[in-house]
């Protein structure tokens, strides 16, 4: 077999078999196949496509192209959420302890944040003490115990994939449905999933900004997961705005534990039901998704969901009196409020823009070495559709520094203020499964 | 400027400026743009091609990534010819003297072949003494005073053509007409020509094996050419079958001495007299194609073309007794025929596989180190459209060794005979200009 070839035949719309694509990616993975030729094979397949089979392939040839974390020892159906990214989602935080505490396994593995979307661990490491450094066995030995731990990724998982993306990033050939999907599914898969569920975000401030673009990678990686052993499904959420109204670590934290006490914003928690029910019957804990929606609202109402999060923190050794007293995590020493000098409704909110102003904050890491500041970030005070009147705030900033202007400026060039009325985006599209 | 944005703007569809393509062009040359962005970039080309001022543009950015020469120490308009290759194919050689005794200067740089294509250099190097080894000086001199010199290529001439050459090689991108074309035209240009006259091939022993990629080529290469001030004109001729009888060097040279005596192969004249008379019109020595073919006739029956390239040949140290006693040329020690066992019509002549053959007895080079054997080769006996009774002579081999079956095999299986009657294929399909 010659990558020359496979390259071709890609070009000319043909269809890889399983076996030509374990010789791309292996080949690729040992650095027998070059960055050259893997750029041209990719571009040809941002043109010509994957069929659903080549697509199954290509994620199983990336999760063997190196380690593969076996959950087995862990009792019942693992179930892994992904989210497609997007600014101030907290979702996998409510996630986590609210599907444990009714009984679904939660082995997470998860990573840090870059650029502007937060990464999960940097925002439990806002939690003093808290720790994702353990063991495979205290890993396992948690979520069994308690249902639900996280761990760093430390392993050589999809190498395949981090080359893969690595070069994608630099040949603008990112934007390709066969290639995302396989990379998302592979990592989930070598992570040890059994079921999957996917949050695929769309709107101006997702990666895929149209609904159909959202809908065919859903549908995309649901099929991968069901060729490939894995029950999955997908539901497509707004990205408009962010979601919720927090930005930074600490901050997403006190949201999170507002959200499990049934008091936080209400996209947060509809999007954290909607998500958690398809874990809940996924993980085989409930029949149907009216079953799993009751279980998760009587966890929170009972405080079983809050009182979870606080067995969690403490196994893994972080400080639990923050559940009750959230003013021990670390609070910025100025709040400073942006206000609008227009009167009108709310029609867009960027939402990468106040990413990159809570980053320029501190609350995110522009290069791999940067230092987070846990403090930091952003409280929106208004989303899609609220009226506001000259003067009132639209978004308060916890800052470390003096040094706002930029920020402010960032900030208020995000929102768009119009005279006409408008309506609040759907926060959920569509279900696929 | 950065390449992956130029890389996303091609595959989008959109067009580049001239400062874009200078930039690609230039950064590469410098290695400035690693090969994994070329590639993905001329994949994208692939796929959405280029308009006019892009071709143009690309093509002078090739021109000017290396030296260029300057021929304007030599009078009148400077015609280069070129073909787009193919097996057999001795019209340079007969070009060469021909239009030259007509007073249209030919500055000849050529390069040596590389696989079963002959390069124009290994065939005049089969002249005892002949030589190529001479300095710009000389042979500018040369040509003001012979109207004909060739010479190798020694300057580093569109180092960007070279390097990305062998990039889409390996990946899959050399079928791209903008790709093909800017790189032919590009080393046209670099080596100094006024007016270029161009022998596009068409049929299974050619790059285009379909007539309408011959023709879009070949349009292509026409508006590049006119687009950056050098009158161009294209033929469209047949590579169905090989061109004329002999394939390897010093049989080349011999059918080139019959043809320049009138005594060639119909279908070698044929070609020659018409790009000869193009190159006459283009080189300004007659108002019409018809006063141009009236003067290379006038020049082949009055013996003044066989004279001229007695002159050629003496002037660059070979020796000029081979003209009149063409037996002093290398020759083989065994001469085999191939015979047919069938009785029928020439339906098919695979010519690479000929190529191959010949190449196979030493006539081509297999690796840029490989030692040519001048005597060695094939003559054909018999073309598309002949009838054969079994035992008949297909082509006669020239070999220095005895080891010939597999030779002989691949030479039978290049034949195909049917029993109908078969029309010999057009020679010249269209021209150009």
């Amino acid at each position: 077999m010659r990558m020359v070839d496979l390259i071709e035949k890609k070009r000319n719309g043909k269809t890889h078999t399983k076996e030509e694509l374990d010789f791309i990616i292996q080949g690729y993975t040992n650095d027998e196949i070059p960055d050259y030729q893997l750029s041209a094979w990719a571009m040809a397949v941002f043109f010509q496509g994957m069929d659903e089979k080549e697509r199954a392939a290509l994620t199983d040839a990336m999760v063997h192209s190196g380690d593969t974390i076996d959950l087995s020892e862990i009792n019942g159906v693992k179930v892994d959420k992904h989210s497609t990214g997007g600014v101030g989602d907290t979702t996998t935080l409510v996630l986590a302890p609210l599907v444990a505490s009714v009984g679904v396994p939660v082995a997470k593995m998860s990573g840090r944040g870059l650029g502007h979307t937060g990464g999960t661990i940097d925002k439990l490491e806002s939690i003093q003490g808290f720790s994702v450094e353990i063991t495979n066995e205290k890993f396992i030995q948690l979520v069994n115990q308690n249902k639900v731990a996280v761990i760093g990724q430390t392993q050589n998982l999809t190498p395949a994939d981090k080359k893969l993306y690595g070069l994608r990033d630099v040949t603008a050939t990112v934007d390709s449905i066969p290639l995302i999907a396989s990379s998302i599914m592979s990592k989930k898969i070598a992570s040890g999933a059994d079921a999957i569920v996917l949050d695929v975000k769309t709107g101006a401030g997702a990666f895929m900004k149209e609904l159909s673009g959202a809908k065919e990678l859903a549908e995309a990686m649901v099929r991968i997961g069901r060729n490939l052993g894995r029950n999955t499904s997908a539901i497509i959420s707004d990205m408009s705005q962010p979601l919720g109204f927090a930005i930074g670590n600490a901050l997403e934290v006190k949201e999170a534990i507002m959200t499990l006490k049934g008091q936080g914003p209400k996209d947060l928690q509809e999007l954290c039901i909607e998500l958690g029910s398809h874990m809940v019957v996924l993980g085989r804990q409930a029949n149907t998704l009216e079953e799993a929606r009751e279980l998760l609202m009587e966890s929170i109402h009972s405080g079983k969901a809050l009182e979870h999060f606080k067995t969690f923190i403490k196994a893994q050794n972080g400080d639990p009196s923050i559940i009750d007293n959230p003013e021990k995590l670390p609070e910025s020493k100025y709040k400073l409020d942006v206000k609008t000098d227009k009167e009108g409704y709310i029609a867009d909110i960027v939402a990468d823009q106040l990413g990159i102003a809570a980053m320029m904050l501190g609350a995110g890491r522009a290069t791999k070495t940067s230092e987070i500041d846990m403090a930091v970030g952003l409280e929106l005070r208004k989303k899609i559709g609220d009226f506001v009147k000259k003067g009132d705030s639209l978004v308060t900033v916890h800052s470390n520094n003096n040094l706002v202007d930029e920020v402010t400026e960032k900030i208020k060039s995000a929102y768009t203020i119009t005279e006409e009325k408008v309506t609040p985006p759907t926060l959920i599209y569509e279900i696929i499964n």
